[in-house]
């Protein structure tokens, strides 16, 4: 099962946003601050969190396109799944089509996670607009599981 | 394929979002300003938007409990499908599970759709804790879709 999303980052383009998935600094801009590693093919980045965390390793990376990882540590609904951006110009839109994959049940935790990844896209798309995100620990607080 | 999500609102019983989720004066606070019909079960609640709208039958209601519709009327990709709200206590959070379930293919209409629930179910969240949502015309404008 999949989690799905879509978003318009506007007045941008698909390098723009495509810079803020790969690198150190743009995520800690949009996930959490607290983002660190090798965001080159085949490293592994460590994203952090208060209550605990993901490693994802870099599978695919085709500038201005595409970023894909799998989930090579965390809880264990997250192992091995993949989550992937696909990026595409739309006028003065870049929009971004995000998938995080391979949960093997629609447990809870599915539909936490889903809410979840929709606060931070708009993170996303509120960095490449305007300079400043709201990621972790400055994210919005959705519910009793944060 | 379904979409999922799940909020908690926080200071509010269940019996308070069931309000928000079964009187046209409710809906009409977090999803859209032009909400009407009549939203008893067997019922049909006409929701429009700028672009267009859904009309949903309501399928079933157990107070405090649970919320089903059913799409008769909206764009081919929505006719058929089924909107569920499932609510729990938590403590002091009323918990929301959500689920659009039925999608025929995973069209990037409904990565979008998944985008744009998770920012109306904030609006829910944002109605029962302030008295004051987001509802369409003034929701949260994510992409070129709106």
């Amino acid at each position: 099962m999949d989690i799905v999303h879509r978003i318009g980052v506007k007045d941008a383009t698909t390098e723009d946003v495509y810079a803020a998935l790969t690198t150190i600094e743009g995520l800690a801009g949009w996930w959490t601050t607290d983002t660190t590693g090798d965001a080159e093919v085949g490293g592994v980045i460590a994203f952090r969190f208060i209550p605990g965390g993901f490693d994802m390793k870099v599978k695919e990376l085709v500038p201005g396109k595409a970023v894909l990882w799998e989930v090579v540590e965390g809880p264990p609904e997250w192992l091995g799944t993949e989550v992937s951006f696909e990026l595409k110009q739309e006028g003065e839109y870049a929009i971004v089509l995000f998938e995080h994959r391979g949960w093997a049940d629609q447990v809870e935790f599915m539909y936490h996670c889903s809410t979840k990844w929709a606060s931070y896209l708009l993170s996303l798309k509120q960095l490449v607009e305007t300079g400043k995100g709201a990621p972790a620990p400055y994210d919005v607080m959705i519910s009793d599981w944060h």
